[in-house]
């Protein structure tokens, strides 16, 4: 089955946005064996639009079109899939009660310009979007599955992964199974990891194995193809154990363990609360910690001491001339599990550039104070602001999660 | 003058990489007054790719093609062209012989592969690529221009700037400049704001008033295309103004000016410092207050006190048994001033979700708190937890830019 991909702005012609939409969309499509061999982009024009609809129709097997479909004058997806479908533009009563509904329980008058939303081309399904007020369209024409998802990322991902696909598979009748395991792992090199694992990765071809390294980690997928899940589950299983025996503490989770939950779940079963005492970070590793449901149980909160002056008062930090110090990251912790009164805290110092403080930009430390003791680590990265507080986040995470294993920086 | 890219190769279509080149080249096309009315992509497959490449020229003034000119066999736009122009593929011994040296330089022999890009369409102009080993191509058929550039984004790049655009430019005949202004609204719903400047956006040709709502905002872009920039600058000189009157506090910036850059000026100008103090946010707002360079001489650092007991402790909140009050966030932002030695703090405190606190899931109150007063404000978001707390950090960074101006909630 081809599907293909029909993104609608002018924004994207002009180059004001990028169109991930199309790249999410072609890796979804992908994962689930199906094809795509098109894409198009188009602009806020009916004749335009309408040509570009029925192209695709013409040649793909489904078509799903982003974007266009919001409340004002220049959203006109809905008007070009009638022109290119021969539909009428309906309106449904119930879509514009709901429309009305989602403005009250936010406590607002909904603009009439809303109404826009509720019309649709006849006979389409209209897919619920608890994510936005446009619904998403489903229908056939000439034998060509149409969907039409709104061009918002989060609101056309919600409507791909819970109506897209699953119609799109059946429609395709896909039933082979495919299952694959991911092992998360953080502390080694890409180069070093495919060392230690080249023998398997040339030899395995049912499982196989993939690399991916991506924010700072590098995912390992093992991918197996059968009949069935068990089936598919039981040859990934050796293949799984050999890959945790060689990497040993670099794995620190698999498939949707996020470094977050990982670090949650370890505190919990060590009955220990967490806090942060940050610089450079700036809050980013105390909202990394509150990022996920539960955590108030576990998280107390965290001081961000971006002034050394505050570092100095409220955390105890006795000696601010020097703050991109070991002894200033182990101060701010210690200092921080007194103030915040927590079993763990983790502390990050360092200069994010781009001027130079103390230290070159991108230079770091790291430390992680617990009822036991305290360790610290000095790091550096190249790049500019946001990369390198994205890498220093990533990094106290991992270490905060090492010292809980007690496998503090030893992969 | 149309100008379409057609961008190749079947990693665009699994969505390994996304089509960056596809919207560089079309802000340079916007910048340089010239139009785009599609953008396709298509994998590396013969028939398919010259069909889309017959189908741009049938419809586009230029095409420019992306991808699939390098030395291995799947890169076959070289041929493709061909097919759709009807021309022979024919070789450059000068080429070929540059391609040589390009390969003695660097002290290596050139792979025999290499040779591939000596072959052209009959007739096209070779263009240099100093940064590669695949020279751009340029030719014309039934009167449209096509180009082949490279996909590797330096190497497109440097033809565009160098070949393409004075080609373009050239052809068309463009002395006309396009300029753009972005005016950067909040507060106001995509719809109310349709209908405020309905008239306008339905009269205006040039300039002409776009609409692009994203990451909680609405940006307002207003074009002008004149004879020269400053005729353009002043063609949208009445429009800009008109719009900023009927938005009024709405807009908080223009252009590049994003809300954390527009904080720091307004304290910067009333030479006051600020801090957080923030329990469901987690530290995300003083982590966007300190994502750019220099905010260290006015942001204090924050306080997250998750826990309701540090919150009592140390930002002095008597009753912690409600915590989603307009009482609690303002006591936070008080507390938070005396805390942290800070002339503001804006303070959020609320329930993520998913399990309801106190209030329903999304509900949250943000406080400032300024030398002068302390304000609040109840809100709500409906949605999982990473949107409730994105849509928290625009709100709090919206309000203390609204208590800076001394426009507290009044769009």
């Amino acid at each position: 089955m081809n599907v293909e991909v029909v993104a609608v702005g002018t924004e994207l012609l002009l180059g004001q946005i990028v169109n991930s939409n199309a790249s999410t969309i072609g890796a979804a499509l992908a994962e689930k064996g199906l094809d795509a061999n098109f894409q198009q982009v188009v602009g806020d024009n009916h004749e335009r639009l309408t040509s570009t609809i029925e192209l695709a129709i013409s040649r793909s097997d489904a078509v799903i079109i982003t974007g266009g479909i919001g409340p004002t004058q220049d959203d006109i997806t809905r008007e070009a899939v009638c022109a290119a479908t021969g539909r009428d533009l309906v309106f449904s009563d119930s879509y514009a009660e709901h429309l009305r509904r989602w403005w009250e329980d936010r406590g607002r008058v909904m603009p009439e310009s809303n109404l826009r939303q509720a019309y649709h081309p006849e006979g389409a399904d209209l897919l619920m979007n608890p994510k936005g007020t446009a619904p998403g369209l489903a229908l056939e024409h000439d034998g060509t599955l149409i969907f039409v998802v709104p061009g918002v990322p989060a609101e056309m991902e919600y409507l791909l992964h819970n109506d897209l696909l699953p119609r799109l598979g059946e429609a395709a009748g896909v039933d082979e199974v495919l299952v694959s395991r991911v092992l998360r792992t953080w502390g080694r090199s890409e180069s070093d990891v495919a060392e230690v694992l080249d023998d398997l990765y040339r030899s395995s071809t049912n499982p196989s194995l993939a690399f991916l390294a991506s924010g700072g980690e590098i995912k390992l997928r093992i991918t197996a193809k059968a009949d069935d899940e068990a089936t598919a589950v039981e040859l990934i299983g050796p293949m799984e154990a050999e890959v945790r025996a060689r990497m040993g503490s670099a794995v620190f989770g698999a498939d949707d363990d996020i470094i977050e939950k990982v670090i949650l779940e370890l505190l919990d079963g060590l009955g220990y609360t967490i806090a942060t005492a940050e610089s450079m970070t700036g809050g980013l590793v105390a909202a990394a910690l509150t990022s996920l449901p539960g955590s108030s149980s576990v998280v107390r909160g965290g001081l961000v001491a971006y002034d050394s002056e505050l570092k100095q008062k409220l955390l105890g930090v006795e000696d601010v001339s020097a703050v991109v110090t070991a002894a200033t990251a182990e101060a701010m912790a210690e200092g921080g599990r007194k103030l915040l009164d927590a079993d763990v805290v983790v502390s990050v110092t360092g200069s994010a550039g781009p001027e130079p403080l103390e230290k070159p930009p991108g230079t770091m430390v790291i430390a992680v104070a617990t009822p036991e003791r305290v360790l610290s680590k000095e790091l550096r990265m190249v790049g500019d602001r946001e990369r390198v507080r994205t890498y220093a986040v990533t990094n106290a995470l991992q270490f905060a999660r090492l010292a809980l294993q007690g496998t503090w920086w030893k992969p």
